[in-house]
């Protein structure tokens, strides 16, 4: 498995979206995630995560059907996708960025500096959904 | 019209939602809206507002359908929610509180603290569905 380490500006729009922003620095931002403008799926659910320790690793799993769209919002979030191929790591911190999880892409996300990451899911949620174990998505992504 | 300042702890459960949130102090915690379990109608448009002047005003306006889900994920906004008959004053500072805006109910906003407010919509975005000129709201609120 190679490790490919890329930093925001070299990546590709396949998995980098940028969101409309309006705004300015007298009056602040506002950025829009809409399906079908700014967002490739229908948002079924939002979360978003907060309160972490410093450098705390949160993901450590995939998905079966479910696409995500990760927005760090605050702080930063440094985000390792893995296709069971290769790695990508990517760093989050401007609110304008979403980073795209496509099915049967492993996340490990680690959250420094107060992050808070709101996250577009394109599914209702279903534990049967969730691939938690790193050998069986490893079988499931080398067929 | 009477001016009735709520604080967060004496309010009813009619504007004030609680999200399920999962989490520790150890690990940090996930909060979600979802359709049908946290939120009160299926999530058209997800925005939110981020980098504002302490103290700065936002909103000045309502909308003739649209219904808002407000969510404070950093620092602290004050929301002065205002029927058209009467105000009320929302302080909020809790990832897990979600601040109900229904159509016909304006909003005045101030972000304090580092501020980012996510937004949850129930319709995509619609120019026509703004109302912004306040004698104009105080006339369709008052017939």
């Amino acid at each position: 498995m190679s490790l490919n380490k890329s930093v925001l500006s070299t990546l590709g729009p396949e998995l980098l979206l940028e969101f409309p922003a309006i705004g300015s620095p007298e009056e602040g931002y506002l950025a829009i995630a809409e399906f079908e403008k700014s967002c490739p799926f229908p948002i079924a659910r939002t979360y978003w995560v907060y309160g972490c320790p410093e450098n705390m690793q949160r993901g450590g799993h995939a998905h079966h059907r479910l696409s995500q769209l990760l927005v760090c919002v605050a702080g930063e979030v440094e985000v390792t996708l893995n296709d069971g191929t290769e790695k990508q790591i990517f760093l989050l911190n401007q609110p304008t960025v979403g980073l795209l999880q496509k099915p049967l892409v492993w996340g490990d996300l680690r959250y420094r500096n107060q992050a808070v990451l709101v996250v577009l899911a394109s599914h209702p949620y279903a534990a049967e959904d969730y691939i938690r174990d790193y050998q069986h998505f490893l079988a499931l992504t080398n067929v």
